[in-house]
């Protein structure tokens, strides 16, 4: 009986693959090296081969399967199942993607769908944002991804396109970004830009001299956004004003992003989370300022809960929800 | 048949009444005065006679209704159809607005939902953002009020309060606004602000005892949006500054936009876009200089088409989407 699912989280370095039962229980799951160098047909070789594995490991076929949900970064045309273009992948152009691991996989119905907007629909149905309607959704590492979901909806917009959330800009004028827009939430609040407002305070400003962080910058030629957490947590000044300017700037987007969609919760997600509560508290507090006095915001702002499995879950569970829907069909 | 609808735009100072038929052909329409000081009885019996009217002269009775659409200002609970308070209406106290219409309308279907979510509604339904299905919605008057469509549905928010977007900070620390929060869209981008922002600068600035706006504040204690743009044409510096900062500030609102549900369009409506092309046209040129680089947009920027029948367009219009959709049910 087709009531089965399979997640699969395309990555540049890893290719991890879960199967899912009718309730999505994890049945089990698998990660492969992407050999991100190779043709596409080879790269879905192994995911095929990794799904196949799965479904002969708990004694089941392609005819058990009811969708098959697949989260990659774009560029992509997702509705059309295309990758355009891969950062990590340079052999992928105009890669038609889903119809290549659906035909290897007995031809199952296949969605595919933006990492980002997949990472996003994990925590919505099966981790933080459980139980609630509408949700935000921002992963804080090189730079800023994000899902919108409305009355239980992804939003995608016009064309796929929606949910840049890194790239609402907060500061006009400010930063330059590396999309070319000066400002955005980005260029202060991802963990890279953390590091690197750390470096440039450093080379830049007298305070910069005295700051414990200079002598880890000296030796390793440059900072993470952990070296600027753990040093701010030690009491350095500098970075406690850097890492107060990333929880300003995340807490400013809780606020528009309030006033935009009214979500239940905004989740974090992303490496930078494991500042913990030197980051959740702060993004709170700084919420707590900005945000309008007209009425008690329930907002709960926190973090992801999934862990690693997020991209694997949320493609699964999306298959599982574009088939319920419609959006895709048996 | 029950195939007509009736919508209700219910304003401080008028209530205008439309009557359609099953394919939104406006069939006749009345205004009266609110009465606003009168009791909540009162001003319904005022709406139900004007349907009433509308419906006897086009030869219907109630049961030709298939809904009633109503769309005021809150504080409203809206999904419970009940007017929390009103700022125009001051013996509106938890008013169960929505259930005494439909009463004095033969127990017809009705919905209550905010104003700025029925303009935008009917301006995505039948002005312009026909044809799309993703669309923002920014009305320009006193403050800045907002509505949002995405994939074909109004966005309403975990509470009925999304699409403030007014309250969208753009210059974080900036101009305090009403509602309590600093740098917000509407202390910017609104006919008031604008208006205000030029007194301010006249006051305050060497530049505002040259310009061509100080003898018409001298001469009336204030000034008004339509000063200051009449002013920015005629060449005044000043003026011209103000009304740039209008613009950019409406543009970084599109570009915020654009990056988190992917519109269509941003219709602007309300009075200051009587400005026309000189609000429109820099809108557009400060969009472009803060958008990002990574590709194209298609993003249309343009004013809203219904003029002031919007309200009753977009009620009607919603009442039927709401059938249709089982939001409501005969």
């Amino acid at each position: 009986m087709a009531d089965h699912y399979i997640g699969v989280d395309l990555g540049g370095t890893n290719i991890k693959v879960g199967l899912f039962d009718s309730q999505m229980k994890l049945v089990s799951n698998t990660s492969v090296p992407t050999g991100s160098e190779m043709a596409p047909e080879n790269v879905v070789e192994r995911i095929v081969a990794a799904g196949r594995e799965l479904l002969s490991d708990a004694k089941l076929s392609d005819a058990d399967v009811a969708a098959i949900g697949i989260g990659t970064p774009g560029p992509a045309d997702y509705p059309a199942g295309l990758i355009i273009r891969s950062t990590n992948m340079p052999k992928f152009n105009n890669t038609p993607l889903r119809g290549m691991i659906a035909s290897g996989l007995g031809g199952r119905p296949a969605i595919l769908e933006n990492d980002a907007n997949v990472a996003c629909w994990g925590e919505f149905t099966m981790g933080a944002g459980r139980g609630i309607t509408d949700m935000i959704f921002m992963t804080l590492g090189t730079g800023i991804g994000g899902g919108v979901v409305c009355n239980g909806e992804l939003v995608r917009g016009i064309g796929g396109n929606a949910a840049e959330l890194g790239h609402v800009i907060i500061h006009p004028g400010g930063r330059l970004c590396n999309c070319g827009q000066r400002g955005c939430v980005e260029a202060y609040g991802s963990a890279n830009s953390t590091a690197a407002r750390a470096t440039e305070a450093i080379q830049a400003t007298p305070a910069g001299h005295d700051s414990s962080l200079k002598a880890v910058l000296a030796k390793h030629g440059h900072l993470s956004s952990k070296d600027v957490y753990q040093h701010a947590e030690n009491g350095d000044p500098l970075a406690r004003e850097i890492t107060e300017g990333t929880a300003e700037a995340l807490a400013l987007m809780c606020v528009n992003m309030l006033h935009t969609t009214e979500p239940g919760c905004v989740v974090f997600s992303g490496g930078m989370i494991a500042a913990g509560d030197a980051l959740l508290s702060r993004i709170k507090h700084y919420f707590n300022e900005h945000v309008w006095n007209l009425k008690e915001e329930p907002l709960e702002i926190c973090f992801a809960t999934l862990g690693e499995d997020t991209g694997i879950i949320g493609a699964a569970s999306l298959a599982k929800h574009a088939l319920e829907t419609g959006r895709i069909s048996r």
